[in-house]
């Protein structure tokens, strides 16, 4: 089900909503980490394990509290730290209803995610895989693999969809105020951000596109298979840790 | 000579400068694309050679006037892209009094750029260099490599000096507002964005030392000679040209 969302936004207004963007070079994953500076609550979506220690560190450094992980979808490319979070804190692990059965939370569309005194909008948007959701909160709009800087992520594995993406990203993240900020959860190319006016006009996949160019084009891509994903689908299916032999 | 700046800041306020952080990940370097969505005006700081494309690109796309090209020092970690900058655009390249020659525009303690509406105030920082300049707009410094998150830039060549880095950044970076946005000039951990109030408390080198500290610190570090320092400083002088021989 695809839904929409009105999200007006006053002209002036002070942003109580913290975002911090992290960087792993090693698989080009973009982490944030988001915190309500009235309460100190934080969130952090996307870590990385092998970073678990910077971003535990920057958690500390800044006095945060750190309430939830929130994943955009079971990554191909890296292993979340989620598992290793939660140990380490007690934060609660969040995913999509379609998502990695570990998470202490299941959500879907129009689902809020309170943290101090801010709400974060869970929005679905599938397509680069099945259980892909994006996260909104206060202009900005966190995307993962679903829209990146003038791209989008593949749709050729983990029940990957051109057709359901380009719903995605046209009916659901379009839908969003042209001033919305995007972070993506990847770039290649050394862009860290962009907005949906942006993107609206500038994508290379699908501005002035149609629906059958998009699945054309994605169809037609030929990637290499991911180096990780063999790897990182089964660990991030269990936040991360070591899955049991069945 | 050190000058301290006081820069006031409304609670409520819409910010109209709008600025973009791109990264250049063979020399770990931050660019920064700044403009007032007024008028469309741009400034670029700290560009990189090799990415000049992208850059370009990204001014064309979001439909941008660029007016001017600033170099936060003398780089001895990359090549600078002011002079192809300013040969494909007309816009203006603009150092420190004691930076590279080849700048149209010379500036200083409390010099301020104007860009659209916007007002880019140049604060001296060096120490790093003895051409560092910072430059602050509408709650965000840029500090080059003067104020690193966590960190500094080192002080063992082009003139740098530990003792002169702690009064820059002491005296000058952190007299201003604590919830001022730091941009580094470079990152090697991920990080992208700090705060002056972060800085103060948590920055490695500097929180909590003296300045005698510091100096013994920076003095001790023995780090190695920067690998394209013989090619990248004689470079930069000329705006990042191939310099002609004597």
């Amino acid at each position: 089900m695809i839904a929409v969302y009105s999200v007006a936004r006053p002209l002036l207004q002070r942003r109580f909503m913290q975002i911090r963007q992290l960087f792993d070079r090693d698989s080009s994953t973009y982490t944030y980490l988001l915190w309500d500076e009235r309460t100190m609550d934080a969130l952090v979506i996307d870590p990385v394990l092998e970073q678990v220690d910077r971003d535990l560190e920057l958690v500390a450094e800044l006095g945060l509290t750190l309430r939830y992980v929130l994943d955009t979808h079971v990554h191909a490319d890296h292993v979340t730290a989620s598992g290793v979070l939660r140990e380490r804190t007690g934060a609660k692990v969040i995913a999509s209803e379609r998502g990695a059965a570990c998470a202490d939370q299941k959500v879907g569309a129009g689902d809020e995610i309170r943290v101090g005194h801010a709400v974060v909008k869970v929005l679905e948007t599938p397509g680069h895989t099945d259980d892909s959701i994006s996260f909104y909160v206060d202009g900005s709009v966190f995307t993962g693999d679903a829209l990146l800087v003038r791209g989008n992520g593949r749709t050729d594995f983990q029940n990957g969809d051109a057709a359901t993406l380009y719903d995605s990203l046209t009916r659901v993240l379009f839908a969003l105020p042209d001033d919305t900020r995007v972070w993506p959860g990847h770039d290649y190319r050394g862009h860290t951000v962009s907005s949906i006016g942006e993107e609206k006009r500038r994508n290379r996949r699908i501005a002035g596109r149609s629906r059958a160019e998009f699945i054309e084009i994605m169809n037609g891509l030929g990637l290499p298979r991911p180096k990780l994903i063999d790897v990182a689908v089964p660990r991030n299916l269990v936040c991360g840790r070591e899955p049991v032999a069945a």
